[in-house]
């Protein structure tokens, strides 16, 4: 349990970090998408380290494989296995972490939880596993993309006390990935890869925030009370390794507000029904209203650090743990195309619900 | 689709504002839990609107009947049907409102999803629709207390912008009563309530955030990956009506922060493991660690105001609402109970995957 | 778990048979479609005991009420709540039973499952749990009619050794109604009332056959691996009381057969390709073929006998039950609409399956 | 949809007869549980054709590889992916089928479905789907072995109208591996394989009746109404490629009976209330009783003849195929292993819902 997301386009990842693969199954994708290996390594990429700053030392060159479900470069409407194997385990690294638990990792609750684990390199909890995520996502944006017309976009909007400033009207991809730390506001993206730098030299690692917008999702997706858009958006991204808070929207800001301020007026616009403003974020009461789609996910500092890191062994005797093995300095920018996919498993789902569950044509 | 919660302790709420009846199916309750009507009373009665300066017109004396499930004052371990009536249901008041899309409410989205609403009172869209959910969440409480002694306790942590300062450690559920908003600073109680009067005599409304402790949770609960503590109770509480943001433990202050200050160090206290601080807010990697869980959610204004709304006819046309209907003038004090039980629902769920996924006992 | 049916038209039972009430909640329901309670009354007055020689004592109005879900005469894409009363519950009638376990009945299984029960009638045990069924199964057939023009028709073919011969080809339901043992075959119909009539009067019980028929089936429903409509079907007919096997076209005496006799040739006529036979019950590789489905349910005699039972208590001492109670002689009769209600909420959930994950429209 | 099965222990297969890989993921299996991959190859290969009279050209040496939720030989309780490879995919073999629907297979009605296929070998289609099926099964039959001392043992009890006459009372699986046919019944399976090798020089195929049974299944599991122990097992069975009928206990000889004959009388002995007979195949009202679990299901005699075939092509015109190919004469023996692996998956299933749902200890 709790390795599968999703109602009707469903996705399962498998895999630990040091095991021989990781990757994703995903059963409920329509049959026909055009669908190449290529689709996928383009996301996949972008979610490897790599650049300075933020390079992590693990060099793995992530090659994925579609092994089923995809017939003559189209998908067949049957489970779709992608699969990317480990290249650059080295386990051998980890042994001296096996009966450690470390400071707000998983270690702990996961031996708790299961009274075992595999503790190279966090096993299922290292954010290796995001690998399958973001594989599966890219099948899902191709759906999105292909059949609605829906443009995913994320990007950094903060790192520690570094605020960017962001108009998304027209921000496009290239912008965003313009820079390491994929902040398309150039001024505090310098800033932010400064602070990050200095930051890394001190051993320490920081926080940040994720924004995602959605453009072209059109009015009346979403099921209200239980599978509304926020809440489904809320766990797919709450639940990527370090978030730690969502918002969709207005978010927290609003709990400030007044009503007279908060509410988005209608206008009617182009042909159709249109709101001045946007602090709904593109859903009111948990259906989209056609509107661009606004959330932000918040990310806790890494815990890894590259200074000496206070644990304890099972037995709750203190352990201190030398710097070493390979971390992010500040996991949000390559965190960025993971919440994409995120979004679009949500969207993707939600999608195929619309197709099932809507008035008859002819009602 | 939409209106089922949970994997084993699942319920599904039905029922619309203005309609007969609203309530819960609960399915998956163990056999043999205590059960009596009063049990759910006692916390719908504190989700009733009614005391000054928080009440609205509506009075509904809100009795539920337990009508199916439980036999001889214990659960049978089938479904448990719990049903309210709609007894001060007017519906006659929203005839105008037939054709008309307020801004920032449901009426629009729902009527772009199913082509079709329930225009009284908000129909199902209503807060009315949390009715089921406080019924079902006091059988998920019970189950919970019974079985592994856990206790959960909301309060509003702000209105507007005054912020309380709580300390939780022995707060009690008297405290958070005490006064009508909830809120156990008392000094930040009665500005708010001023605050509250304030606004409602200006004819607007104000925003909110609802904290919640959890405390006796064991380690160990919550699946990893897709069915993460955070995740869970994310979808569980952002799906409340007027819900924006949610966070976990530091929440979004953890963007802000380095990685040296916001690990929670272990340490051997009372015979077990423990956190000296607790950033995390009882969850790491997606389980608890038998610290206290706390979460955070943040709620809009309620957009209906007690003056003049600009909202629009179906055909986009601009229509003057004059005040009037039952509304509150700010959420999140009713929102209490309700935080509660969608946080015992998560639990009470969670708590039943441990004991099916366990270690099993001879390995 | 485990009351809950189906993965988009989802349908939850929920009532003990001496409860305050029997009933369904449908969640999944399309919008739109137009529903009153006389359309599912007829139902249920369908499975209501009656005609001699069939009868049983317990005579319930059962009348159904439509408790939300439901706007002005069409669904709304809500939760439909679907509630009968038992007002002809008489639980002293089962003190007696309160520790004894009956032979071939659910007393003993049901407390070694959940160590509590309601002992009154079976509690939710008895068949009078099939009337959220059948209730929830008119919702289902409404739509399969108004959306595709889907048809289902059943009939008893064999009581005890008496086997019907009938023509389905343009068999109506009028023909099957014709008789209180609905079976279409007249003169089989009469020998089985005699044969009910010999029986009862012997305080004895029989076992039979219902055979269900579709028509209006189209070609591509159905999932291949484990959603395969047979798969699907055989769950919920052998799902209900009394139920031992089930047969999908040829069935079991397919077993007996050499493939050169079995294989459905194809021919093309009407404009559409069709097959000579209907071997395969119009279900190949799990998906329908566009022929009429057919397939078969066995029920075992009901347990309840009108003579001294030799039952045990709940420490295994020997107790004889004195006949009493109310009971079918031969539950196939009755269990025809309950047949129908079955097969309308797989069909139902594989026509919104098929909506949703058909290829898309210009793919 | 429809290729995952399960609740709590939940499986997913994938792949393509003539893909690169079929396996299956395996997500709910608890953890700490002894697993190697010889463990899962032992049911492989009593899967794999290979004994005359039954062989198949195919040749696959079906490896399987255990590529994650596995860690020094015991299971993580993360998702354990389970692949083999598909060496011996001839793909070419299969050009001319491109076009053409053959009777009774499911080429007409997946394209129906889907609007594409893999025509390789039935791609999806295919039983080589059953190795994923297998692979699980055998983890599934580790933990019901390991937790539970659950014992699953199929046979072949048909084939034509050859019946074997098996006493269950001490059956091992050695005699049922002793012939190639899998009927323990030696006379009788002497005459099978005659007929076998009649019929396969005749070009034609027979059909099968493979019985199953459960040894040590403790009383109590198995959920009422939807989730009953019958409709699971009869959906699992009856998704299997060519299956067409199912029974449990006494199935359709029970439509011919008296509740007098049919009535399993309670013993009290050693120590257990036991039932003298069991005509109820050890479920009474869906939930085990303690006594031996018996079901049947009948496979069709395989489509695919060694005699040319009559099959269309898409346009609806005769295309007449001559015999090639690789199929098996009758698929029972074969699918022996595959209805011991389906059964494992159900009952392991409702283990796990049995250690999640029962009375709580101290209630």
């Amino acid at each position: 349990m709790g390795n599968t997301f999703g109602r009707l386009f469903r996705v399962t990842t498998f895999g630990e970090s040091h095991g021989p693969v990781v990757g994703a199954v995903v059963d409920g994708c329509p049959p026909r998408i055009p669908l190449s290996e290529e689709d996928i390594q383009v996301d996949l990429d972008r979610r490897r380290p790599g650049r300075e700053p933020l390079a992590t030392p693990r060099s793995e060159e992530d090659r994925v494989r579609i092994l089923s479900g995809v017939f003559e470069g189209r998908t067949l409407g049957t489970p779709i296995l992608l699969q990317v194997e480990n290249r650059d385990a080295r386990p051998q690294d980890y042994e001296h972490l096996r009966e450690v638990f470390r400071p707000s990792h998983g270690d702990f609750t996961w031996q708790a939880r299961f009274g075992i684990r595999d503790h190279r390199g966090g096993g299922r909890a290292s954010a290796r596993e995001t690998v399958g995520r973001v594989a599966a996502g890219a099948v899902a944006r191709r759906l999105l993309d292909m059949v609605w017309g829906v443009e995913i976009l994320a990007w950094v909007g903060q790192i520690h006390d570094l605020v960017a400033r962001v108009d998304p009207e027209g921000l496009t991809r290239e912008q965003v990935e313009a820079t390491p730390v994929r902040c398309p506001d150039l001024k505090a993206a310098e800033e932010m890869q400064a602070r990050i730098r200095q930051v890394r030299e001190e051993g320490d690692s920081l926080g940040g925030v994720v924004e995602v917008l959605v453009r072209g999702l059109p009015a009346g997706w979403g099921a209200p009370v239980f599978g509304k858009l926020q809440a489904d958006l809320g766990a797919a991204l709450l639940g990527l390794p370090a978030a730690r808070g969502f918002e969709i929207g207005s978010g927290f800001s609003a709990a400030g507000m007044r009503g007279s301020e908060h509410n988005d007026l209608f206008c009617w616009e182009d042909g159709r029904l249109q709101t001045r403003t946007n602090r709904s974020g593109g859903v009111q009461a948990g259906i989209s209203n056609g509107e661009d789609l606004r959330a932000r996910v918040a990310f806790k500092p890494v815990p890894t650090l590259g200074q000496p890191l206070e644990a304890v062994d099972h037995l709750g005797r203190p352990v201190l743990l030398q710097p070493g093995g390979r971390h992010d300095t500040c996991i949000a920018p390559r965190a960025v195309p993971v919440v994409e996919a995120m979004v679009a498993l949500v969207l993707a789902d939600h999608g195929l619900l619309r197709l099932a569950l809507s008035p008859p044509a002819h009602s």
